[in-house]
């Protein structure tokens, strides 16, 4: 049982939970019809199926290994990728004048999904081009754009983000790269940059560096930044890879998972680049990108968990051990209830997590079909939730496939552990999901909670809706709902402290409650009886309660977390 | 700032938490006296701290390799097993009749931890002959005592376990290994046994295999195994190891962590084994060795969680990055409310389930000394709970661990990553914490909840105790109490299916419930103000809720579990 992304969940999210018919009301979006998009998940689904899937194992036992200044990518990377690129995944979303399919980013969102479940280490390159290309379509001039971004899109090169340094990590503010005005509109770069994902390859004829430094005349802090783009080769008079820059990668980490996507130190001396946006207002630029990068590792958390769960329930169904405890069972040990418990639990978790971030694409969709500020609103809103949960349920599930597989789990052979490895790294990177946390309850509940009642008013009219149908679920959805309405009013009248001492848990409650209504929504559509409907109980019943705990921990403020000083912690 | 061992954490668990005074009451244990347990923690911790905790990044590094034949341990772990087993500590409560000091479990399990917190690959070669000299002294002849006990104990031998094959893992009964009398008073066994952790190694003279394997006329199943005792060199006229028995080393399993603990697969090929115990009573035999190895596993999670908090706590006390949000701060990440909230969660659980296994190790020693059937069957109740709680705990905590190292935590140079990645197969390994939670819901609540009650019945007299000095705590951890005896009887009326398919969530309530218990008795140990109050209060007030959600989970039976068919769940 190889790989198979998960059209048909796409379809049905499209279908029934979402509003893609919105998006496909639009003029920018007007091509987005039901058909056009079923038959894009399809032939997506066959490219993860079959060209990525397969490379997987690879890219774990067979390192990107730095050789003589260049990174060799691991076997097989190099034919999956281009096939990638030839069919214009990368572009999906990006500008048609440029080569891009111009597809909504729910579109995009769906495919990486089903991309990182397929092989994680190679998809990150892709989605790290298209984070590239948006910052360039929203900041660069025209002269760079009409340079770069058809070699972007068409995948001939990729893209790079160079924010961290030694010193600067979750505070960016402290990058202390340099850029001096070459005064004939190039910059010279210098400083190194660390944890530089697909730093560099084999695989392209190109790589170019999203590079945050500071001009001598940058104030300190991130209002000082500026964003440079600095190739590894500077394209010559036709356009293509000429003379070497001044930059190289100082060596590759060695991490715990992702084998196959090289994490690099590079170094700029000197480099040429080409200024971005305004000067001084790099960070600005590197949201553009790093709003929906973050909604792409959501998606790369989920797809990780959908792997893990096709793998775990293949064990689970192969498997025999013992007295099957059911009549007319498998015989294996997905009859035990235990094992079903986790198989669920991981569907489940799946279905919800899918759902929240397809529900944050589409309403970047609708905010730039629109310009609506109510639709670009929610998308902020669920950007740090549909970052964190995706990321949390990929390393929850990932870690549940490793317990069903029980000792096989533990053994590299299986592949499970894989998937457990690969996806740590999910939660951490593009902001850790505490910081995407404190973004939630700090930046986004600024507007005094008026998002968040929105969509809870969402919730409660769709239990309104199914109470007569499935009254239990309906009820026990609107009792949460009301809770986290009231936890986010107390919030809303705390100072930033005690947000953030419980903004963890307070953000895992939302996940929870928002999970727990497109569940609903999805067992209201089959009519209250079928799969989705036991799926939807499941949620609610066994899995919601979770949020109640998680809201009483976010209400109880930062009273008491400092009481114990560094020495109580064990400080010498 | 190195590992070091919590020997101050357990002065204070034996003297104010669990009943060591009552230990040291009975005969068999009049030694094991405040001066004497504390002289002796101290002297493990040393040992822990400047011998076994500096090898714990070679085992990972240098994993055990098979050699022609002979497994070669990771550098310097020779010369820190030696010192080990030089300074008695593989036979701390082993009969001193044969040389081991006879002290309590309830000892023998907090150095368990100490030294799995230091290196728990290198750990589990002593736990793992602890474990066999158990079951020698309990069901061997006498002849095969004096032969292999002094050995085991001084530590030039050591013991392996080896039930599962391929086909039997969670379902011991179904061993195929096969035995034949060979009418000398010895047995021919032949078959194949996988995961057989220091299955061989250059760091003993002889390696002595425990042997699941069936008799001619032993019937299918659990009742018709019996035990038996391989050696790897058959002992001489002078009790040296002799002739090469008729065993080997297949090859060593590729494990996603433990690599310095080598797992094998061995194969007996009428290799000449001793009978332990009675002809096919196998399995009770073995399960006198497995409730000991059960709890030695817990607390092998909590001693990793252990090694994994005090390294992310050493990284949040060195690591800056950005302004401190607090006043008088240290300056680095530690001032961040989501950094305090994950310590203090790492810490207050490592507690908690310290507390537990501690407490069940001296129900053992009661039971042992005193052949209370109360403390017998209070130790077999707490065991799974131990187990269990204690490896997810391990688990957690080291995931926070990675988590607050941000991007180094996914850069295997830091170790944060290794403690994630071996602790793993502690929640699978010695019954995963899935049988754990059977064994709970089912076996441990065949007495109607005798056991639960009595336990419950602890936790609320504590509560009344504690009711005019913390009663906000008190309160909170009663109608927990309460709410676990509801379930506990809810679920003693159902059949097994519905407790099996929540048996996973009642564990974890109810070890939350005792968590709560043993904070709030520490909290009013110190009089109800200081850092262990403040600890207690953070998991009773922002930890112990979940167990209300875990008990609504628990209550839902298996109702609806099997509703999903194997297709429904994706099955092709």
């Amino acid at each position: 049982m190889p790989y198979r992304a998960p059209v048909e969940d796409y379809q049905f999210i499209f279908d029934k939970i979402v509003s893609m018919d919105e998006v496909a009301q639009t003029d920018l979006f007007a091509e987005a019809s039901p058909d056009v998009t079923d038959a894009i998940l399809t032939e997506a689904g066959r490219l993860c199926d079959d060209v990525v899937a397969p490379v997987q194992r690879s890219g774990d036992l067979h390192p990107a290994a730095l050789e003589n200044g260049v990174v060799r990518a691991s076997p097989g990377f190099k034919d999956a990728y281009d096939q990638i690129a030839e069919g214009g995944w990368v572009g999906i979303s990006a500008d048609p004048e440029y080569g891009g399919m111009g597809l909504p980013y729910a579109m995009c969102t769906a495919v990486n999904d089903m991309m990182s479940g397929a092989c994680l280490s190679l998809q990150l390159k892709p989605l790290l081009s298209q984070g590239q290309i948006e910052a360039l379509e929203h900041h660069a001039s025209d002269a760079l754009k009409a340079a770069y971004l058809p070699k972007l899109i068409s995948g001939a090169w990729s893209g790079t983000m160079n924010l961290t340094e030694p010193q600067a990590g979750s505070d960016v503010g402290a990058v202390a790269s340099k850029a001096v005005d070459n005064g004939d509109g190039t910059y010279a770069i210098s400083g190194q940059k660390i944890y530089i994902s697909w730093g560099d390859s084999d695989l392209v004829e190109n790589v170019c560096h999203l590079v945050l430094a500071r001009l001598p005349d940058g104030v300190p802090g991130t209002k000082g930044i500026s964003l440079f783009l600095v190739p590894k080769y500077i394209p010559d008079a036709d356009g293509k890879p000429g003379v070497a820059n001044s930059l190289h990668v100082v060596s590759l980490e060695h991490k715990m998972g992702l084998h196959g996507s090289p994490t690099a130190v590079m170094e700029f001396d000197n480099a040429t680049g080409w200024l971005v946006g305004e000067k001084h207002n790099g960070m600005a630029c590197m949201f553009t990108m790093m709003n929906n990068a973050r909604l792409g590792v959501g998606v790369e958390g989920v797809g990780v968990a959908e792997g893990a769960y096709q793998k775990a329930l293949e064990y689970a169904l192969d498997r025999k051990q013992g007295r099957s405890p059911i009549e007319n069972g498998t015989g294996a040990i997905v009859d035990f209830a235990d094992v079903r418990r986790m198989l669920t639990t991981m569907k489940a978790e799946i279905f919800a997590a899918r759902s929240i971030a397809a529900t944050c694409a589409v309403a970047l969709d609708l905010g730039r079909a629109t310009g609506g500020a109510d639709h670009k609103a929610r998308a902020a809103f669920l950007t740090p939730i549909a970052k964190a949960y995706g990321t949390d349920v990929g390393c929850e599930v990932a870690e549940m496939g490793v317990q069903i597989h029980g000792g096989m789990g533990f053994i590299e052979e299986t592949g499970a552990a894989q998937y457990y490895r690969d996806v740590r790294v999910t939660a951490i990177y593009e902001g850790t999901n505490g910081i995407q946390a404190m973004d939630l309850v700090g930046r986004k509940l600024m507007d005094g909670g008026e998002v968040a009642y929105r969509l809870l008013e969402e919730v409660e009219a769709n239990c309104e809706a199914g109470r007569s149908l499935l009254p239990e679920l309906a009820n026990d959805l609107w009792a949460m709902a009301e809770s986290l309405r009231e936890t986010t009013e107390h919030l809303v009248d705390q100072g930033m402290q005690d947000r953030f001492a419980g903004a963890v848990p307070y953000l895992r409650a939302f996940a929870r409650v928002l999970g727990g209504h497109y569940h609903l929504k999805a067992a209201l559509a089959e009519g209250g009886t079928g799969p989705r409907s036991v799926l939807a109980s499941f949620f609610i019943k066994r899995l919601l309660p979770e949020a109640s705990a998680a809201l009483a921990h976010a209400r109880e403020g930062a009273e008491g977390l400092y009481a114990l000083s560094p020495q109580d912690l064990g400080a010498a």
